[in-house]
Parts: structure tokens; C-alpha cells; sequence
């Protein structure tokens, strides 16, 4: 198995990658094409004294930024560490592409050099979502703007074949993201998918508002990417700030900073369940190959933990499960 | 001027609005005709030494619960508190309506029995969020689920003259809520409400992602009802879970306790500026009468707070200012 890295995406630099890398190769086995600027990778490699072998460099110096427009961008940019992978997936030279890159142009280059699956209208931007009860999966995230009914059921479908494969959780649950619990709430949207979900061979849970969303109980949410979009960035704005506001006032003098000493370690037990590292990686399910976003902050930890899933993710097979199921329906 | 009050739709009962009200007529000046169980009411009334001259009560022993068909129950329950207040305010016996019952209800009421200002198609439950700089109004926080263009362009239009008149701030800021902050980025209705607004003469700022929600920079944030709702309350659910979760960490063992005691008071400071209770009403703007809604779960202070709110609003003359301002467009 051999899975193509972007180096150029994240905001650390390639080291961390580097670093994500040899530390996933302890406990997975696969190898490793490191696509960025070729000296600078050598020489980060050099540095390490674990075994090398299996790993390669791709020189593809070019980095693709968060304000370029995605569709002109991986047509323009042959070069580009992110298209480059791309293609090499394409060509069935490597099993799947991990980057820390721009989300729409990881998202283009997977719809307009891998393409999608059979059966599949959309491919949706996957992200898992930290819960009380653990993480769930929250698609689509942010890829379809403005989606049919039909894509939402393919999204809670995929949502659901890629939870019993890469997770090991039978008959997952899956919930749609709606402003009401009971039947019949919602816009258009929400009600028709609502029907489809329903009469389907899913374990649907029904409606989860987004009051409850953080507290968990499902394994799959689905909604529309602008949706999802609003209900994850909302957790994450309101989580900084209050977090910061918190830290800001046990800062604020000598008493407050030997009470918030006293604190720390209970405190940060209590967050690390909110660690978005732990999970590290987000698949862009509908894609023909193995596509997974890392957040653009990550750090080893969080590379290490996408390639496991990614590992599982191709041991698994899941894409050939989803295309069963899709066939099914 | 007089306003109608429901006394029966808040999670504390009767008791906590009638101090509510007694505390807003130290400062504003105003009749109040209290609906709810009349004896009750007039008991709980004989409690207090202050002037009353001018509250009066009005019998209306009918709860609307939460479950209830809206459009239903407002047809067949007469007697009930907030159908009665509808009423009052529909034959100018009554100048505006607040209450903390069920929301749904509540429009209902205002569409059907108050009806839509002149030239609004819909009205919006305009909702006070908490920010980093004050707080902002969220419009539409959850009444219109598929929404045109047109109708945030006037939610925007209303919101924008409320705070004019209301909160005496000239030219507010207008953003409207969506998943990218460059113009062109969002769902088909984001991106036409972004052309709208963008040649109107209202102030607008462009977009405001959900993570820059609780940011703050802006006075009016237009959306639909379904993402509005979305932000709203996932904004809730994550604040919650999150200040439990630092509350359970805290309280985990004596050094901790001891810890928290300590810093306690400084946390409670940042908080403050967090706590809904401070604006206690949201109107539903684009009635022919002022409607306002308090949250459930009110005490006394948000309740005197939501009149104050209220009586400024009926005294400045929003509602024509709002139909001049939709006539002019």
C-alpha cells in the first residue's frame, strides 16, 4: 500500500509531516511518496535514523494557497504538490492522497483528476466531529452548497459504510441535522430527506438539533455543506473564545493564576476529548480513490492518526462497500 | 402606552414576570394588562406594596405548549394567553405582546391574528447574540425555513432600522451569515443576497463566517431561518457543554474546589457579557405590532429587561420607520 503525502499544505511546514509519517510507519505498514520541494525533504529525511526504505520524494514544488480559485488552480499549477498527488492516485501509482491543504482545491482536484465513484452526484467533505460520547461523523462539511435530497442520502449512506468498515461499529446511527427533533420540522430540505432516510435500510435515529449535536449519540450526522459548514465553524469560534475568555480570566491576576495552577490537569483531561487531533483526518467520501483532508494546523500527532485511518480506510475496501451500496438502493 | 404580557408561557412561572414587571415600572412608564389565570395572578399581585394603578389582569387560564401545532392551536384554544394578547393587540387595545411561550405559537399569533407589516413577506424572529463587542441581532433566528433573497434583503432592512431607533445606532453594520467571507462564496441564496445587499444603501460589510459569529464587528447578521437557527443554538449547545465540562473539572477534588473558588469571580466577570437575561427579548419584525419573545426559561430580570426593550420600541415608532424604509426601496 503506498500513500502520497502533501507536504506543502499545512501550516508547520514539512517536518511535522515528515515526523507524522515515520511515526504512523511504528504501527502501520505502507509506504510513503512525499510530494513538496525535494531537497528540502531529503534533507529533513536525513536527519531521521528510522528505516527509510519504502519512503520516496516527489519534487513537486509548488504550493497552492487558500485564496486561489480551486477549479483554475489545479489546471494552472501542474506542479503543485496537492495535483501532482492527485494524478499519481489517478494513475493507480499510489492507493490514496493525504493533504493539509486548501479544502477546495483538495476537493477539485479529487472531483477533476480522480473523479467520483460510480452512482455518486456529489462528494462530500467528511469531518469528524467531537461529541460527548466520542467523535461522530459529520458530512457533508462544506463541499455542496446547495444540495437535493438524494445527496443527503447518499452522504448518511456513505457515512454509515465508511463508520462499519474504518471503525468497526455495526449498524451505525445515523441522524440528520435539523432545527426541530420531531417529523415534519425543517425546511424543504431536511423534510424531504427525512422521508428518504426513513424508508431506508439505515439505522436512522431521526432529527438531532443543534443544541444536541455536541452531546452526541449518533456515529453519522448528515446535512447540506452550508449547514454543516455553519454548525461545525460555530463550534469551533465559540469553543476559541470561550476558552480564551476563561484562560483570560484566570490570567488576570496572582489568586486567579494559582487557581487556574490548581486546575490545569483536571481541565485539560476534561478537553482532550475534544482534541480534533485524535482523529486527524477528514475523507472526501464519493471520490473513486482514498482522498483525506488533515487540518491545516496539524501536527505530528494529527498526521499519524489520518494515515491510520487511511490505512484502514484502504485495508478496508470501503469505497468498493459504498459502491455495493449504492448499487443496492 | 400599554402592553400586553403573557404570564403562562415562561419555565418559571407567573410569579417571575409580575416582579419583571414591577421592576421595569421603577424606570419605564407603561400600563401592563397581565393574561394568564386571573386569580393567580391578582394574588400573587396582592403580595407587593407597590403602585398599581394601571396593571390590570385579564383572564386568559389557557397554556400553549411547545409540542402544539402552531397554526392548530391558535384556532381552537380562544382563551388562551397569548391567542388573547394576539387579539388585544390586533383591536389597539393593546400597544405590543410579550411572551416567553412557545415560539412557533407565538408567530403563528403575530401572522394570523396581528398580520405583516405592509411590504414584508415574511417576518423574522430577530434574535440578540452575544459578542466579543456587545451584542448583535440575528435575524432570522429560526421562523422562515426556505427563504429568497428578497426576504433577508428586508430582514436586514428591519434589523438595520430596529437598531437605528431602538438602540439609537446610526448606520449599523449589516453581514450577512456565510461559509466564506469572499463575495461569490456561499449557496445559491447567500450569493444573491450578497448582490442585493451590496448595492443597497444599508451598510453592509459582506460576509461573516460562523467561526467570526461570536467575533462580533457587525450590529445586524442576516440568514435564513434554518442556518440562523443552526448557529443559534449549536452557539448554545457548545457554550453549555463546555462551561459543564470546566464546572465538572473544577469540582473534581479539593485542590480543584480550592481552585475554582479562587478564580470564580473573574470567570463570572467575562461570563456576564454572555448572559442573554442582559437584552431579554427578541421581536418578530415585520408585524403590524410589536411582538416580542422572551426566552423560556426568563427570570424577573430578563423580563424587565424585555419591557424596557419594548417600550423604547413602541415609543420610538420602529414599526412605521420600517414601512417608510421598505416603501422607499
Amino acid at each position: 500500500m503506498k500513500i502520497a503525502i502533501d507536504t506543502l499544505g499545512g501550516d508547520l511546514g514539512a517536518e511535522e509531516v515528515v515526523k507524522g509519517v515515520l511515526s504512523a510507519r511504528e504501527t502501520e505498514d505502507f509506504d510513503a511518496l512525499l510530494l513538496g520541494r525535494k531537497e528540502e525533504l531529503e534533507e529533513c529525511l536525513s536527519k531521521y535514523t528510522a528505516d527509510l526504505t519504502g519512503i520516496s520524494v516527489v519534487d513537486a514544488p509548488t504550493a497552492i494557497h487558500n485564496d486561489e480559485d480551486p477549479a483554475i488552480v489545479i489546471r494552472k499549477k501542474k506542479d503543485a504538490s496537492m495535483v501532482v498527488g492527485a494524478n499519481l492516485v489517478s494513475q493507480d501509482e499510489a492507493d490514496g492522497l493525504l493533504s493539509s491543504g486548501s479544502t477546495g482545491a483538495l476537493l477539485a482536484s479529487g472531483l477533476f483528476i480522480i473523479k467520483r465513484m460510480e452512482g455518486i452526484e456529489r462528494a462530500a467533505l467528511s469531518v469528524f466531529f467531537p461529541t460527548m460520547n466520542g467523535f461522530s461523523l459529520l458530512l457533508d462539511a462544506g463541499a455542496n452548497m446547495d444540495c437535493k435530497p438524494e445527496y443527503l442520502y447518499k452522504f448518511a449512506l456513505m457515512g454509515s459504510r465508511y463508520i462499519e468498515k474504518v471503525h468497526g461499529k455495526s449498524n451505525p446511527r445515523v441522524a440528520l441535522l435539523n432545527i426541530g427533533s420531531e417529523e415534519g420540522k425543517g425546511n424543504k430540505l431536511t423534510k424531504e430527506t427525512y422521508e428518504l432516510l426513513k424508508n431506508s435500510s439505515l439505522n436512522f435515529i431521526g432529527n438531532v438539533e443543534p443544541r444536541e449535536l455536541i452531546s452526541g449519540g449518533y456515529e453519522v450526522m448528515v446535512c447540506d455543506g452550508f449547514a454543516g459548514n455553519v454548525a461545525l465553524k460555530t463550534t469551533e469560534g465559540v469553543a476559541m473564545t470561550l476558552l480564551s475568555l476563561m484562560k483570560q480570566a484566570m490570567m488576570k491576576n496572582l489568586k486567579t493564576k494559582i487557581g487556574a495552577l490548581m486546575t490545569k490537569n483536571e481541565i485539560k483531561d476534561v478537553l482532550k476529548g475534544l482534541d480534533y487531533r485524535e482523529t486527524g483526518g477528514a475523507p472526501l467520501l464519493g471520490l473513486r480513490k482514498p482522498v483525506f483532508k488533515a487540518h491545516g494546523s496539524s501536527d505530528a500527532l494529527a498526521y499519524r492518526n489520518a494515515i491510520k485511518q487511511m490505512v484502514q480506510f484502504i485495508k478496508t475496501n470501503v469505497i468498493s462497500y459504498i459502491e455495493q451500496g449504492v448499487k443496492e438502493w
